[in-house]
Formats: C-alpha cells, sequence, structure tokens
C-alpha cells in the first residue's frame, strides 16, 4: 500500500528507535523486529565506504516467527483480540496453534480490515457518505481499493498464501510504457517512461565518461579502474564510441505513445539531463521502482487482493465476534477486560489473561482504556497517511491506443497516480484507478470532497493524461480512509515506541508497529512480534 | 527469442544497409520495414547532442499493416505459400482477407512453425535423435522451447491475441530477485541481482557527484545544473547527504538468499564499483531489462506460447497442406510452381501466381530452386542463431526457499540463463528452464551433444548456481535448433539485402528478414512487407 521511498523512510525509522534506546526490553523488541541494534547503518557514512575497508559480516536480526515458539505454550490461556484484520486475524490463527483459547472482536460486519476489494454492488460507506459500486459483474473487474501487491521477499504473507491455496500471479509495477506527466513540463505533455530514463541513463553516464576522460578522478581511480568504468557505462548509457548519448532504442521510437513495433528508424532526440533533472522529474519516482519493497518481481493474488483476507478468515471465523464494537479496555488484576455492544447493541464483557489491541490508532483513540500515559499518548498522537483511491469502470484504451498493459503513470496533479490493471488483458472493459493518493496535503483535499466530487475532479486531472477520462471511465468509486469508520487511517507513519511494548498485558500490533508499514506482512510481522511477547510472557522469559 | 542486445544490433543493421543502400526500390523496402531512410541515428554523434540544439522531428516510416491494401485487390489470383510458421499463418490470413487464393505448404504435421510448447507425452524429433516429454500431466507444466515473452509494444502480435481471444499475463523478464554467477567472480557465490544494481548506480552516483562536487564538469554545466543533477544523483543512487554511497537498503539485506522480508537491519556492505565493473559483470547484462524489447511490461499468453499459433491454425488450417516436403520451387512464365511430396511421399505440383518462401534459410538451402544468384548466396550464408533450451521439471524450490518468483538467473557458464517460471506460482512443481544458450560456440557445444549428454551437462552447471538442480531437477528434455528438421536455426543474425526484393514472382518472408529477428513479431511484420510487395505488384505500382 505504501508507495513512499522505503530506502529514506526505513533509516529515518531505524535512527530515531537508535537514538531513543533504553533497556534491554526495547533492544529485544526491536531485534524482534528485525532492527539492528547496531546503529551504523543508519544513513551515515561509515568506514564502509573508504575503498579496500572490508565490513564484518553483519549480525542476524530475525523477527520471531512460526516455530520459535514451544508447543502448547498457550494451554489454558485465553486472548481477546480486537480487529480482525490481517494482524488480529494471523495472531488468531498462530496462537490458536499454540493452545490459546482466542476470540477475536470485529467492528465490522467481515473481516479482512483495510484489505477491501470492491465488485458489483459493494457498499462504501465513509463516516459521511455511503456509495454503491456499479461495475458489471466480471469477477475480473474489481478494484482492490487497499493493498494491491505484495513484494517477492514478503514470505510470510506468501507462505499463508502457499498454506491456503491461494493462486498468486505476476503484478507489474514498473511498466517503461506508462507515462510520467506534469502540467508543467514538456508542455504538459505525458511522456513515456522509457524515454526520461533512457535519457538520464544516457546524460548520466556521458557526463561522468567526459570526467573520467578529463582525468578529473585519477585520485579515486586507477587506470584499469577508469578502462573498466568506461567500458561499463558505454554499456549502461548506451553511448557511442566517443563516450556521446546520442539516443537509444531503449527510449522507444517516434510516435511510439500511439504505435507499436514497426514504428522504427529515426531515434527519439535525446533530452539533455539539465533539462532532466526539474524537481518535477526526479521526484516523480525516477527511483520508485529501485525500492526494495517495489522492485520487480512483484504479485497480486489472482481475483482480488481479499482473497489472501477471505483465507484467513475461513479459517479463523468461528472465533470472531462481528459487528462488536469496542467500548472500553480495561485491565484487571492479572488479566485484562473488554466491554463492547454486540451487534444488537446490547454490551457485552470479555474477560481474557491477555488483550491483543490490532486496532489502527486513530480509531483507538476513543476508546476508553487503562492504558499508560506513554501508550496512550503515543496511540493519540500516531500520524496515518491520508490514503485515497478512486476507480472507474472504462473500455481498455490505455491498451488498445497506448500499449500500455499494466503498471502506474505518475502525474504531479493531485491524483498523483493512474494504475492500469495487470490481469484480464484485452477484455473489452477493465477497472483503472484514476487516483492513488497518499500524500498529506492532497489526500486532504480529496477527502474533503464528497464521492461524487471526487469523481469529477479525478475524471478532470485524468483526462489530462489520458483524454478518454473524459467520456470513457464510468461507474466511479472512491475510498478515502481517513473516513472508513473503525479505521479512520490509510497506514500508519510514525516512529513507534511505546507501543512496541506491552501495558500490563495489554499488547498492541498492527502494520503501524512494524518495519513494514502499510504492508500486509508488516502486519503480520507486527503480530508475530506481539505472540512473541505474549509467549515470553508465559514462560517467564 | 532473441537476448542479444536489441540496441546495438539494431544500429549496426541500419549502418550496414545504410551504407550499402542502392536504388530507390531497396530505401522503398527499407521504409516498408520501419528502417528510417536517413541515416544520421546510426550509431555516431550528431548535432542533436549538443546543448542546446533542437532536432526537427523525425520522419514517420511506418511499415505497411492490414487496412494499407485495397479490398478484393487479390481477386482471381493464387499464392502458394511455403511454411506454416506465424509468418505463413499471417500472410494466408491477410491475404485470404484481401481476395487472393492461398494454399500453405506445410513440412510438419502441425503449424507453428519455432513456436514449439511442449508437455507431458510430446515427442522432439532432431536430425539424430527422439525425446519424449516426460512432464507430469498439468496444465501448467509446459515449456516453451522457442518464442516465450512478448514487448508491451508488439502490437501486431497482440492484436491478434485480443483478435483470436488469446488470454495474456504479465511475464517477469526482469526479476531483481534473481541471480548473477560466475564461477570467477565474488568466490563463484551467486550474487542477488537488486545488489549488484544497486551497487553499481550507487558507485556511479558517487563518482559523479565526486567530479561535479569538485567542479570539474564546470565547462558542461552551470550552478544550477549542478545543483539540480547532484540532488538527483542523491535520488538515482541513494547516497547520504555527503554524497557517499554507504549501502541501501535498495540491495535488500544480509542472508536475503534465504529469508525475506523480515530479516531487516544491517544493511549490506557495499561493493565498490572498480570490484563490479569487471567484464564478466557488465557482460552479464547489467542493462538487459532496459533494452526495446526486453523491457517491463512483458506479456505470455496463459498456458504456452502455442497458443498464438494454434488460433492462427484454426483460422487457416482449410488452407494447409500438412507434411508436403517441397523438393522444387520453380519460376514459370509469369507465376511460379512448387514441387513437392505429400504425406505418403508422392510427388506433387501446385501452380500459382506468386510464391511466398517463409522458410528459415538453413532449410530452404537444400530445395532445388530458379532464384537469382544474389538470392541464393543470401540464403546460403544467412547466419543463424544455435539456440539451445534444456527444461526440467522440479519442484519450485527457488519460490520456497529463495523466493523468487519469475525471471532469469545469468551465469557465464555454458548455460548461459536459468528461467522461472512466470505462472503457476506455488504449485508444487514447476518447469524450470536450466539452460537457455544462444551465443555460438556455447550453442554449437550443445547442439553437438546427444540430448541425455546436454541434459546432464545442464543439470552439471545448473547445480553451482542452485544445488538443488542435482536431485530435484527430473524429467530433462532439451531442443537444439540447429538440429531441428525443416528448421536448422534459431533465428536469423545476418542482415538482410537480396531476399528484401522479390526475385520474380517469388517473395520472401520470415523473422530473418525483419527489423525485429527472433521475435514473432517480426515474423508478422515481415509477412506485411512481403504482402505489401505481392499488392503492389498487382496494383502495378
Amino acid at each position: 500500500m505504501s508507495d513512499k521511498q522505503p530506502a529514506m523512510a526505513r533509516r529515518d525509522f531505524l535512527a530515531a528507535i537508535g537514538k531513543a534506546v533504553g533497556g534491554s526490553a526495547m533492544l529485544r523488541a526491536m531485534a524482534a523486529m528485525g532492527i539492528g541494534t547496531s546503529i551504523s547503518a543508519c544513513g551515515s557514512s561509515s568506514a564502509a565506504s573508504a575503498p579496500g575497508a572490508t565490513s564484518p559480516p553483519a549480525p542476524r536480526v530475525d523477527s520471531p516467527r512460526p516455530g520459535d515458539w514451544p508447543a502448547n505454550v498457550g494451554a489454558g490461556k485465553t486472548v481477546v483480540i480486537l480487529g480482525a484484520g490481517i494482524t488480529g486475524m494471523t495472531a488468531a490463527l498462530e496462537m490458536t496453534r499454540l493452545g490459546y483459547a482466542c476470540t477475536l472482536l470485529e467492528a465490522r460486519s467481515s473481516a479482512g480490515g483495510r484489505v477491501l476489494t470492491l465488485r458489483a454492488g459493494d457498499v462504501v460507506n465513509e463516516t459521511d457518505s455511503s456509495q454503491t459500486c456499479q461495475f458489471d459483474i466480471d469477477e475480473e473487474l474489481y478494484f482492490n481499493a487497499g493493498p494491491s501487491r505484495i513484494a517477492q521477499h514478503h514470505e510470510f504473507l506468501l507462505g499463508y498464501c502457499r498454506e491456503f491455496g491461494v493462486k498468486l500471479e505476476p503484478f507489474t509495477n514498473d511498466n517503461r510504457g506508462a507515462w510520467l506527466h506534469s502540467p508543467g513540463a514538456f508542455g504538459g505533455q505525458p511522456q513515456i517512461a522509457r524515454q526520461l530514463l533512457a535519457d538520464t541513463r544516457g546524460g548520466i553516464a556521458e557526463l561522468l565518461s567526459t570526467a573520467i576522460n578529463q582525468d578529473a578522478l585519477d585520485q579515486a581511480l586507477t587506470e584499469t579502474d577508469k578502462a573498466n568504468i568506461l567500458a561499463m557505462l558505454r554499456q549502461f548509457g548506451d553511448l557511442d564510441i566517443n563516450y556521446i548519448y546520442d539516443g537509444t532504442p531503449r527510449g522507444g521510437f517516434p510516435g511510439q505513445g500511439n504505435a507499436g513495433s514497426r514504428q522504427r528508424g529515426e531515434l527519439l532526440p535525446p533530452r539533455q539531463l539539465q533539462e532532466l533533472v526539474t524537481e518535477f522529474f526526479w521526484e516523480l519516482r525516477l527511483s520508485f521502482s529501485q525500492g526494495f519493497d517495489q522492485q520487480p518481481a512483484m504479485l497480486q493474488p489472482a481475483g482480488g487482493m481479499d482473497r489472501i483476507a477471505r483465507a484467513f478468515e475461513s479459517r479463523v471465523v468461528d472465533d470472531i465476534v462481528f459487528e462488536a464494537t469496542v467500548t472500553e479496555i480495561r485491565k484487571t488484576s492479572g488479566g485484562t477486560r473488554v466491554v463492547f455492544n454486540d451487534l444488537s447493541g446490547t454490551p457485552a464483557t470479555i474477560e481474557a489473561d491477555y488483550c491483543m489491541v490490532t486496532v489502527p490508532a486513530p480509531a483507538l483513540a476513543g476508546i476508553d482504556n487503562d492504558f499508560s500515559a506513554a501508550h496512550q499518548a503515543e496511540i493519540e498522537g500516531f500520524q496515518y497517511s491520508s490514503a485515497v483511491r478512486v476507480a472507474f469502470q472504462a473500455p481498455r484504451f490505455w491498451e488498445q491506443e497506448h500499449n500500455i498493459y499494466g503498471g502506474i503513470t505518475w502525474t504531479d496533479q493531485d491524483i498523483t497516480q493512474i494504475w492500469y490493471p495487470n490481469h484480464g488483458f484485452q477484455n473489452p472493459n477493465g477497472i483503472i484507478v484514476g487516483a492513488y493518493i497518499f500524500d498529506g496535503a492532497a489526500g486532504g483535499r480529496f477527502t474533503d470532497m464528497a464521492p461524487v466530487a471526487r469523481i469529477d475532479a479525478t475524471r478532470a486531472q485524468a483526462a489530462n493524461v489520458h483524454p478518454q477520462f473524459r467520456d470513457q471511465a464510468t461507474h466511479g468509486i472512491s475510498v478515502a480512509w481517513n473516513k472508513m469508520p473503525f479505521q479512520r487511517g490509510g497506514w500508519g507513519t510514525s516512529i513507534p515506541l511505546a507501543l512496541l511494548s506491552a501495558d500490563d498485558n495489554i499488547f498492541f500490533a498492527g502494520e503501524h508497529l512494524s518495519i513494514l508499514q502499510g504492508w500486509q506482512e508488516g502486519a503480520i510481522l507486527s503480530a508475530y512480534l506481539a505472540i512473541d511477547q505474549i509467549v515470553n510472557r508465559d514462560l517467564g522469559a
């Protein structure tokens, strides 16, 4: 779900936690989260970058996982888990296997949390509006309004897919045939990504070759280094024999916005690096698909992301109390008590040895509780992305007219991204995401709009990229996560500290408390960490 | 099918044709092939690379396509087409639509030519051996021994898929989680591609930043340029605030050959650029997936590449004479005559106004004919890749143990490439290509081996990358294209000249005569060019 640059976010996260590190409990939690206790990697230069320096192998800091815990450790113990999203269902599934008696309280009438796949007839109830999905009835016409992609190394989520038999297919995150667009650049004309990427590589390679050939880097490079690097740069940038970048077939050919392979011959005139390195361009994700969690290969479940949530749900459904609105979370002598209104609105109480709270912080903040001041303060201050997605049904003009098969077009308008479907290629119709907004200001603007205004605004902005949006994009539907009841946010963006530790017998979990904020894999990692804390409590560790 | 670097091959191709250009007929053929008649783009520096220079828009040089030709132009005319591969079937389909009466002579008992998908029970008969495919019976256990991927802009092939209802799915060509391997580099340990790619970008960005910060490029760059480019380079290489590359999460984390996302914390120590730019590394395709025909998004037909050939076949099957071995290709007064042995071995003769020869040059060279000396010489000298593929059935250790979902691992052993299946993820078994060889020397070595020796050699070399090949890769099967009857080669690699023009009423076509050698799209483009020549003959143009 998250599209921020993971590299810097992770580094900031690590650095901030490093600075705050206190007792061994925190160090243990960090190690369990997969965060190294050595802070040397946190963004600053180190000896490892000096030529010739060798680094010792990094210590292995696996986070906990199923198999780490003794069989039957939970026998006779009870846990109440708040929230039947991926975190809560992972906890219920794994803790049941350890012998714990689990009860899941879920405020909504179905499980999955922010894993939301919309199909014909589905209803989206925000706090102040209601929409019904008007797509045609067709199993390939669905809209993942929440998480939509899986990184290849998200191995726990992928492991559950294997265990559950959820069919996976490739997800094209980085399509060089998709476009980059800014009203203020290139005369407002969308540019095919391949051209700007090829010209950037060419420009970088030509400049560095010039410097090397002018002996400007002789302090750093031997003659052998220079020869090897120059040879590599010719390949890297597709330079000519004189180390000049003069365009490349990698960037495509003229007219290729609307034509395919037959359109060869003249190369596109190369754009100068100076022209390309405007803030617009490199902020529009020159390196987006380099990110560890955004690199190819990526995956999606065939038929919609909620196939995974449904598979989880089917395995823990007997332990879920649906439409249970929690009103109080209390500490008792040696345990916990949760008060909730059941589906008839009748107050009910459940007591358990442990309570695991997986409710997103913005929704949790309003529930009466006995939390410590530190925990409560962190909950109240926890920041979330204001993610908004808007989708339409449309004939597949992007494939038929522009040879775009999946992937993402970027624009620096509020709508930020246009997503093309990665499945059902060449069907008559597809679901196209006309806006995926995750930036705070733009997200706020779209969150504040009524659904019909969001759809109009999306159509208008997207039409600046693809004019076909004006007439061909129909059946618009939107989700503004800040207005979704019981969730009230996209994903956590604050750095967690207090919530990484238990508050007496109350434990906290969720994607926002993981090293992978905004990802389902993060939800699972966080569930494992909370399970580990409970198990170690029972083991007296 | 082709994995050579298209960039340079195209440029060489264009340049060579440019040098050889003679009369207007050749210029017309070149334009029709989509080759610009201006040679200014052919690899050398031009004014376009001087800062501030503007290039005029390149002339549009569309190759011919259906719709260019008058309806019914072929009424009353007959064509005999030799070979029912993609070229021949495209020609038959489109010329029938124009009113031509077409007959396809096909030497084999099924159509599709080098489009070969092997499944349980299929038999591969090379000139001196016979193999039977022993895979388990399962629709997801297939081996594309010929073409295996489709570029997003191969719009004619994709158009036929749309017309025929062939279901397409994404093909992951560039998987950053796949590996690079050389026995002579990094102690023979395979490296995850993401790490070497991230370190290369980081090293390039750091070096260029150093040069810029030392004012070494002040002649080329203004202060504004320098500031913009430095900012871009930090993003491009993930440099720290001092423009030092000190590793990046983009490269992954220690132990990630066998662990997934939980394994975070310490960064991998960065490798120095000097260490990376050995011939091994950059020859092993630092820029492979930048190629115009190799970039994401790519596609494959669900269920096997031959789904496309089968769909073509079903539309022209009534015009195909199977098991027809051509023995003579003759010119007649105002027409052509082809002599062939039919499936009973009985000689037969067919006369037609036109003959279109789509047989691969190595197979064509042995057939008696009336070709001009120039045509015959070019046929006899036409070079083809010596492509070999070897595949196995195996449990999906690459997914379960290494989080590799599709894509290609490179090694500088003879086997060259290992391909992981892009479909059927997490099934118990998959078909893994243990060798895809296209280099002449290695291809020759494997072509010369008996099938069992190829399989043993592949297993031994692949086990240097994945030891699991030793015990888990079973049911090996291979195809050496130089030994496949009626084909005798992978794809054409010579530069065509004489064969681009008709020889009286005999016309030549095939991927080898296209701007996209080795690709099905090239076969289609070539068919269109030959149709255009015939149509223009009939129009008296």
